[in-house]
């Protein structure tokens, strides 16, 4: 099963592919679509095609993105719901099912606890997928986008076909809400 | 020049069509996508659909929407995000360039002032439109789309061609932040 992990942003937009045999996880390609500085509008353009090209080439089974809460900064709220929205978008239209997770769990999940910063994330991605960390040329904001996927890979793996999950909980995927 | 309003909505998106002729304005068509209840990315692919359809039929030259500020709510802020992202994408997709107005100065063009309710509006819509109120059929979400449209037709009557502005001070058009 290929899996394609979103993190998205109004700015930059991670993005990350596993794939799944059986309990083993294959790290396959990553990368962050750079938005530019233009209108919103024209960003979400950019989102939405680079997005569309990434489901085209790698032709993922399932969509995973954050679940996202803020208490604070409404409007960074707003513009990063608009991202979001066109992420959730593209994966609709391509037919593809999206699971979200809140980041505390994604962090677990990786990181076996509810806060880590950027690099220990991108270290603890790295290892997960058997990469050496300096051979690792993803930019950093793929890596939580590889992070979201590896969760959604841990969650299925352990819903679907009750493969062991390594003494972690599984955690049940929600439909993007 | 053909302006579209959207007012987006994550369960319903009202859409409202005006044509400007020198200082005339003439509401051509108005309508409210009901997105269903279905999960959010379903819902997010009618918006699209429905938005690429109306402006696929309409052909406007600008199109128009809210500009939106959260100081409480920040999920809905988050949801309604979504839908105002894929609006602005399908705009900027069909080549149109977006222009945003504040509710208040929206609510300040239509009814002389910065608060009004919703029943108010769609009677002041009506009357700008010289409709009469009781043959007006559009639904009541696309009546906000037409206020924006008319909010947009007005500041860009004003600062485009120099025409009258009937005691309305101009507002200048920004683009989507």
């Amino acid at each position: 099963m290929i899996i394609l992990g979103i993190d998205p942003g109004s700015v930059v937009t991670g993005w990350g592919v596993v794939e799944t045999r059986g309990a083993n996880l294959r790290g396959i390609d990553a990368g962050a679509l750079k938005l530019g500085r233009g209108a919103l509008e024209e960003r979400l353009v950019k989102l939405f095609d680079g997005l569309s090209g990434v489901i085209e080439e790698h032709t993922p089974d399932q969509v995973a993105v954050e679940d996202i809460f803020f208490a604070k900064y409404p409007n960074a709220a707003l513009k990063l719901g608009h991202a979001r929205g066109v992420a959730l978008l593209v994966a609709a239209r391509a037919g593809l099912s999206v699971a979200a997770y809140p980041p505390a769990v994604v962090k677990r999940t990786v990181a076996g606890r509810g806060r880590a910063d950027k690099t220990q994330v991108a270290q603890l991605v790295a290892a997960i997928l058997g990469w050496q960390t300096k051979k690792t040329h993803y930019p950093i904001d793929a890596t939580d986008a590889l992070a979201i996927a590896i969760t959604h890979a841990r969650a299925a793996s352990a819903l679907g076909a009750g493969l062991p999950t390594k003494g972690r909980r599984a955690r049940k995927s929600r439909k993007a809400r």
